[in-house]
């Protein structure tokens, strides 16, 4: 198994039927949105999904346990983090079902053509370029930092990837609710269900998880708020059920 | 007092200091919901303000009660309860504070001039021209349903009656939370706070307060649900405090 790691990587059990990710620490690892959001997206079986930005292709791979005869595929700029998810695939012998291209997201579109998928999944980057400390590693910071796309980019290039009546979800910061509602309006791609998540009861949420339905009728529906952690600590019952 | 009175009028104490409004209640009585948007509003001192489609006044009559040395101006359409508002005014001695016109908002701008004011607020119909059964009475209906003005149109008149970094104050639904922040946005009324109102802890919220400021920069700051009733019924503490 070993010999599929490179120096300063390691091989995490991510659960999910004893699937694996490579990860490279100093550079980035998943976070718990990631995995919300493959929650949250409900995938029909046969259907064709799309993430952009998908970093080492956390979320295609927790997709391709909870979603049957799905074809998956990942976008990503950053090509280290494009060729872990690459072994990644080989290692949990998946590469019928999940793909991984190194480009910007931008040229997805050319690509694979307009309205090809069915449902398009994005954990984006949360910071602007202004904001936060500016990570010592390069890596690091295109991950969490808009330095190649915006918002208005990932929402773009989804709305051309989807089918007519095709889902969109998206996790972001509540911070940027007003960004991703415009946005998402103006490309068509109405947002049709939203759900805070907090990070216990009483706190104030700190994500947000968004499903759009590309040329839906604007009429929003507000979710329960979804609790991460019990008031004393250790995952809600609802996490750890979406964790398996 | 009851000379003040027409028939099938009645007069309503409304507490904030011993207040009274006239009403019709087979036309309209206000909602909780006007109580909340005047206390969700926060005037400085001597500002100028306008109420939208502002019914028999509630709004700026409570805003006279919480607020110090504001001007408070309502627009309706209706002229039943224009005319309600304008004997209410009389009947509490605010008239030098409380002005009512019966106008269509969408003539404001011209009516005020461009950027006269420091607050605007609105509780516009939620109602859409389809949704709903048609109320028998043609007054309760107008007050209740988008006839003669879209959320686009309060949003737009706001814009254009707010000085720059003037405040907007409205309250509706969440469904139609996609609405008001992409006409706000469109409009440069930077949604900067929203709060959902909910009917008891675990309901999902039915209203949602929302401000924005003219020409603001775009961070969206979720407040904490603000919950009307108690688990056993009766008003919970901070809607008591609201109500005073």
């Amino acid at each position: 198994m070993d010999s599929y790691l490179k120096d300063g990587e390691r091989l995490d059990e991510i659960g999910f039927g004893g699937l694996s990710i490579i990860q490279k620490p100093e550079e980035f690892c998943y976070g718990v949105d990631a995995v919300l959001l493959a929650d949250f997206a409900k995938l029909k079986a046969g259907s064709k999904a799309i993430d952009l930005g998908t970093g080492t292709g956390i979320i295609p791979l927790i997709l391709s346990y909870k979603t049957v005869d799905t074809e998956l595929w990942g976008v990503e700029i950053q090509h280290s983090s494009w060729e872990r998810s690459v072994r990644t695939a080989k290692l949990n012998g998946l590469t019928d079902r999940l793909h991984f291209i190194c480009n910007d997201i931008k040229n997805a579109p050319d690509i694979f053509g307009l309205h090809t998928f069915d449902a398009v999944t994005t954990n984006p980057p949360y910071n602007g370029f202004e904001s936060g400390l500016k990570n010592a590693n390069m890596a690091k910071y295109i991950s969490r930092h808009v330095t190649t796309a915006t918002i208005e980019d990932f929402i773009a290039v989804a709305s051309k990837l989807l089918r007519n009546q095709g889902d969109f979800y998206m996790i972001h910061r509540p911070s940027r609710l007003v960004d991703s509602f415009f946005y998402a309006r103006a490309y068509s791609l109405e947002p049709k269900e939203i759900r805070f998540v907090a990070p216990k009861r009483n706190k104030t949420p700190n994500l947000v998880l968004i499903h759009c339905v590309k040329n839906g009728g604007s009429e929003l529906k507000i979710l329960d708020t979804l609790y991460v952690y019990k008031e004393k600590g250790g995952y809600t019952p609802e996490l750890e059920k979406i964790y398996e």
